[in-house]
């Protein structure tokens, strides 16, 4: 029922994650009923993105300036490195502004099922990296599933005898979470590593 | 956190209807990951649409050529007119399939609460097109809350001594319901049961 320009527009946009038909059609609308304004500005914002928005070649992590703004950082503490999935979750840590190290972007986790062996992530990048000699400590930061933990323990056999200090997050109750609503091995885990008070 | 243009890009995707902060970012890192296709395909679609998309002078349609594709069909009947509050609406009509008349965008409701009076509508572009003498029928398609009912009404009293048929959809519509967002059986059933007003 839509042309050719219109039609094409609202399938690009159901085609990004987490929007389908109606949200596309909704946004195409909004788009298209401010056309001056709104339509021009997001286009230039994806140009501009699309222009000068590269990956790190250091850690993996996107920027419009190669090395990323956190490699360049000089008040960084370059002796100790983070291990993560993807630039998603680079960006959830360094939110938090609890971590002042540097970072290196896997590129996803090792997993049978999805067809994702270690030539698919950046494993001997990262080795490289270590080999360098600066860094002192990895924290590796993956996702508590079954595919992040088996990545993690592939990585800790990978840098047996690398002189580093392999560490990971802290498994335990969320910040905010309520028990009665958790999972038994998040309980189970906090109960294990519990702390003084 | 974010510096220039990937700021940027995340604040114009956040400012999309149905999109916030979370969603923007997944979007931008979407894009950005593949960035030679995914991302140049979403620029060419909407720049290819900010210059072939226009709105219809004859019913405010959106389409790429003016008058639109409804508009230009001549397979349609001219003698019905259906009107609806904004392109959204034809759009959910025109998908039922019920209805091969005419269409006019009235680009709104009249609202006292949000400071939408006729002139803010295409009422008298309506009037104007009445006065033509080809229409025989007016079916009033408004969304089924206050606003579009008063709407409805203020058009039949406009149209009065017009000597045309004014109509509106069947109640079946919900009240309540924005006629976006409703199934196409209930459209249609709508569109068929429509009753004098």
């Amino acid at each position: 029922m839509f042309d050719g320009p219109l039609d094409t527009l609202i399938r690009q946009l159901a085609s990004l994650p987490g929007l389908g038909g109606r949200s596309a059609k909704r946004i195409a609308l909004h788009l298209l009923s401010a056309k001056g304004t709104k339509l021009d500005s997001l286009i230039k914002a994806l140009t501009e993105a699309s222009k000068s928005i590269n990956t790190c070649g250091t850690c993996g992590n996107l920027d419009s300036s190669d090395p990323c703004r956190v490699c360049r950082d000089p008040s960084r503490d370059k002796t100790i490195l983070c291990v993560i999935a993807g630039v998603a979750d680079l960006w959830a840590v360094e939110r938090t502004g609890a971590f002042r190290g540097q970072y290196h972007v896997l590129g996803g986790v090792l997993s049978a099922l999805d067809g994702v062996g270690p030539d698919q992530l950046t494993i001997n990048e990262l080795l490289q990296r270590l080999r360098g000699g600066e860094v002192k400590e990895v924290v590796i930061a993956l996702s508590a599933t079954v595919d992040g933990q088996s990545t993690a323990h592939y990585l800790m056999d990978h840098m047996d005898g690398m002189n580093v200090h392999v560490t990971r997050l802290a498994h335990g109750v969320p910040i905010g979470g309520a028990l009665e609503f958790l999972d038994d091995g998040t309980i189970a885990t906090a109960m294990k590593s519990r702390a003084s008070l």
